[in-house]
């Protein structure tokens, strides 16, 4: 890991970071647990609180991510953009229990940011570092984990003054919603109703 | 409440039903109980398990939506087109504690599908008929209701044979993500990463 970040990489407060993940995009989970990092897809992964904000999402007890989130408390939520739309297939149908190797398979690089340990996806357009709120039986039960976010950041080419700006930027900075079999949608064109806020 | 579905509604297999709501839509939260029917919006609303499928939905307290499905242990996650921006906004915006008539006032229309009690909105494109599994703990502390869906539907002119199909449909039919301050995004291009399924 690195500690540069990406050049338009710039700190979202935390009252606003619902936004980030409010229009339902599919993100990817990373994690780092005694010097191992991995980064996995998630369709299933969801606001939960405004303040402080809180997220949801669900993490198969198969999964590699599974260990690393468990082992060192937190997670990070990193929103791909439409030009990472073949990574994050590729991170959420290859695991790392198989294939270790798979993040750079995948071409995955992380960073960190300053004063954060948690290891954040490059290319991604959102990212949110979230510590684990303990829920044994949410986490048995159904695979669900709780999250506070402690930090969020933005690319400031598509998110600034807490708002989602995708209609000026290149198509490849657009969101990804995952469907099934490989089939995504980028997030479309923006409705405003009413004077906004 | 009629029993009149929209002509071209038709049922969605179980292990299929999470791909209605696998993109991040925002949805209606629409419940009925001692014959009162409500409906709110939902941002926070996602997939939790494919079999049987479960949602996961964040119903606010102070909302009528939490009585009724509280009393009813029931809810149906209806996802909203385009054409029902207004409406999505208006029903998340008003409550029916304050304004018991927000239905009307909103032009929201409700129907019920054979075999099924719960009231659905007419002009959404997808819906999923859930029972609530108690998890007191989940609901006191975070709002937060898991669902079992028990019967799902689509709209066949834009969800047909287990796929969303909006490119060649009206763009009043795409789905909606929203963010905040009367801002959504509508659900965009198809992105096709691999062969499909």
């Amino acid at each position: 890991m690195t500690s540069i970040p990406a050049p338009h990489f710039q700190p979202v407060p935390l009252e606003k970071s619902y936004r980030l993940i409010n229009h339902g995009p599919t993100v990817l989970v990373s994690s780092a647990h005694e010097g191992e990092v991995n980064v996995m897809s998630a369709a299933w992964a969801c606001a939960l609180d405004f303040s402080p904000p809180k997220v949801t999402v669900v993490i198969d007890k198969a999964t590699r991510t599974r260990a690393l989130v468990e082992g060192s408390g937190a997670f990070a939520l990193c929103v791909p953009s439409a030009g990472l739309a073949a990574l994050t297939l590729g991170v959420g149908t290859d695991s790392a229990v198989a294939m270790p190797d798979k993040l750079a398979r995948h071409g995955v690089k992380t960073f960190t940011a300053p004063g954060h340990a948690l290891p954040l996806v490059e290319g991604c357009v959102a990212w949110l570092a979230c510590r684990v709120i303990p829920e044994p039986h949410n986490q048995a039960t159904y695979d669900l984990f709780i999250g506070e976010v402690v930090a969020a950041w933005a690319d400031q080419r598509v998110f600034r003054a807490g708002r989602w700006a995708f209609d000026g930027a290149p198509d490849h900075l657009r969101t990804l919603h995952y469907v099934a079999g490989g089939q995504f949608y980028a997030t479309g064109a923006s409705l405003q109703v009413g004077g906004g806020d």
